[in-house]
């Protein structure tokens, strides 16, 4: 008899990204001189790729699931503890310790424990100092995403998994939505990110109740952060209370759309970014000064991220950069009326001068 | 003394539209031959647009308001009611009566004589058949513009002003969001729609608040469609329900985000679609027969919308077509290992055959 369908379907969205990684490992390890020579005949797909990542340190490639001690993460945890053993992959697990409620660090050292008898090694407990800025929740992620590429980089580790589920996608689609700053907003968290793709989501289109359901079928205890149910957090106010009536009103399909959402933004997001990377060396004069007329024939969409990416180059810091700021400079190209600078984020100063428009720091 | 300002904000919102209108019956009357003689020298803009419309069919441009009763239209007609007696602008009151209620008849009659009141003229109450096609929202609203369009060929309409608020674009945003099926239908509703831009929405920036003020202000009799409160209609949930909802987890910004995204998700898909409308031509063959590897270099937001049209251009019925129907197309091209024909709606059959994706008629 098989596993649980929850537990076969977290093994198999791991074992994916398993071969994915090792894939890469293959080919990163073919594309140095020192393994240039053939990888053993009778050796096909993953276990060549485990074989060539093997040969290059001595030993396999290790693989590291970041680790809450929550459903979705133990879920993963259990997961890649399975499907580690049947590829050549060595498995670990990080949990981090945010420091922010009483006894939270004998919670790390219990899932640390748990992590280490579900037989993953090294398992590391790591501490963080969290700061203040962008507001509790972005401090907090912060924090644990240094800590996460400090142990990755330290430990060699090829990628390290989150467990981001399809329900965590749909609420950053809204969250997203919420700042009404266009399709890069909507369009979530990437099934790979980070430094040369360290990071993976191999959940993300597993909805939470097959991870909870995992856990329970095998008897894996799990611990309910409090921070998820606090409504002092906007995250867990659009879990508890706008997703749910969302799905009221609009029917039981929206998480899976939202998911949808974000995957097809995400491409339109990039294509849009590359047709804008393109055009703007064909709107600019010799002296590599944007051009007002060339701006105003470009497509909107292709012209405002033309002008986003001029005032990012001259020092205004992306994430204080919003849609209403490259609104304005828009208006220079297309609603001139003589209007004078604007004064953008990081103390960049756009004008329009002699068909020019010149973009500088103030 | 002024207006109250929210009467102030409807009439803006009308006089900014009106202007457009009468600038584009002047472009198109300036056009024509018969129309070449210069406009009186002393007039401008507007001004000179109105009796460029006057000279062509010997009286001023006509703009019509369709008008439910409800607060954002009869909001509308008031406003059209006055912007237009100090423009060279004859207004005009359509009146929709869908059949759906015991005494909508009467309902209509008595929101024709409100238009009238207004001044309004020339007023009509158009009695409709409801079909059932697409469920009972989608077929009023085909009913209704149905009628629409009639009505505004037959009296020469220069345009249709439409009462939708930005919340009714929120809302529509939040349908477009629960199809799953990417930005065109995140785009909500147009500033401007129909054949020739026949379709204004000059409220579209405005909040519904600021139209049932002005009515109040103006002491204008309001009808609330009993439709607009039934729970039975998924529009109807959302925006008593769902919408309140997410506000309350997201903040009160969410409507004006929610907006904001439409329009930048409009701009965004109109690039793309040029673009697709672009690469279309570059990855032909001689026979006009689409080739694999050729798709396969467009990045995939361009690739999925060329495959998507060269669908519809063998018959797929664009309103059947959904995102899962294109994504087995691009399989065809990027997950390619010998699958078999794929049957798309509307009797449309694709397959690979040689490097080529060939589309016919099944």
């Amino acid at each position: 008899m098989g596993p649980h369908p929850a537990v076969a379907a977290i093994r198999l969205a791991v074992r994916r990204v398993l071969h994915d990684v090792l894939n890469e490992v293959s080919r990163n390890t073919a594309a140095r001189p020192a393994a240039a020579a053939p990888a053993h005949p009778d050796a096909s797909g993953p276990e060549r790729a485990a074989r060539a990542g093997t040969d290059r340190a001595g030993e396999p490639p290790l693989v590291l699931v970041a680790c809450s001690g929550g459903a979705d993460s133990m879920a993963l945890a259990s997961a890649l503890a399975f499907e580690a053993r049947k590829l050549a992959v060595r498995a670990g697990g990080i949990t981090i310790d945010h420091g922010l409620q009483p006894g939270s660090d004998l919670r790390a050292a219990e899932v640390a424990s748990r992590l280490s008898a579900l037989r993953l090694d090294p398992v590391e407990a790591i501490t963080v100092t969290v700061g203040r800025e962008g507001g509790p929740e972005a401090a907090a992620r912060d924090a644990r995403y240094a800590a996460l590429d400090e142990a990755a980089e330290r430990l060699g580790a090829a990628a390290v998994l989150l467990g981001h589920t399809r329900d965590d996608q749909a609420e950053t689609v809204l969250l997203g939505l919420a700042r009404g700053s266009g399709i890069r907003s909507l369009s979530g968290m990437a099934a790979v990110s980070g430094a040369a793709g360290r990071y993976r989501r191999p959940f993300l289109h597993l909805d939470r109740q097959t991870a909870r359901k995992a856990c329970l079928v095998q008897s894996l205890p799990v611990w309910d952060d409090p921070m998820n149910a606090d409504p002092a957090y906007t995250r867990s106010r659009l879990r508890h209370e706008g997703l749910p009536a969302l799905e009221k009103s609009l029917g039981k399909g929206v998480v899976e759309a939202l998911a949808r959402t974000a995957q097809l933004c995400r491409d339109d997001a990039d294509a849009l970014d590359r047709w804008a990377a393109e055009a703007d060396a064909t709107v600019r004069d010799e002296a590599g000064l944007l051009e007002c007329a060339k701006l105003y024939a470009l497509p909107p969409a292709v012209r405002r991220r033309v002008l986003r990416r001029a005032a990012i180059a001259e020092g205004a810091p992306a994430g204080s950069l919003f849609a209403r700021h490259v609104e304005e400079l828009d208006r220079l190209i297309t609603g001139w009326r003589g209007q004078g600078a604007i004064n953008l984020p990081g103390r960049v100063v756009a004008r329009r001068q002699g068909g020019r428009l010149v973009i500088r720091q103030g």
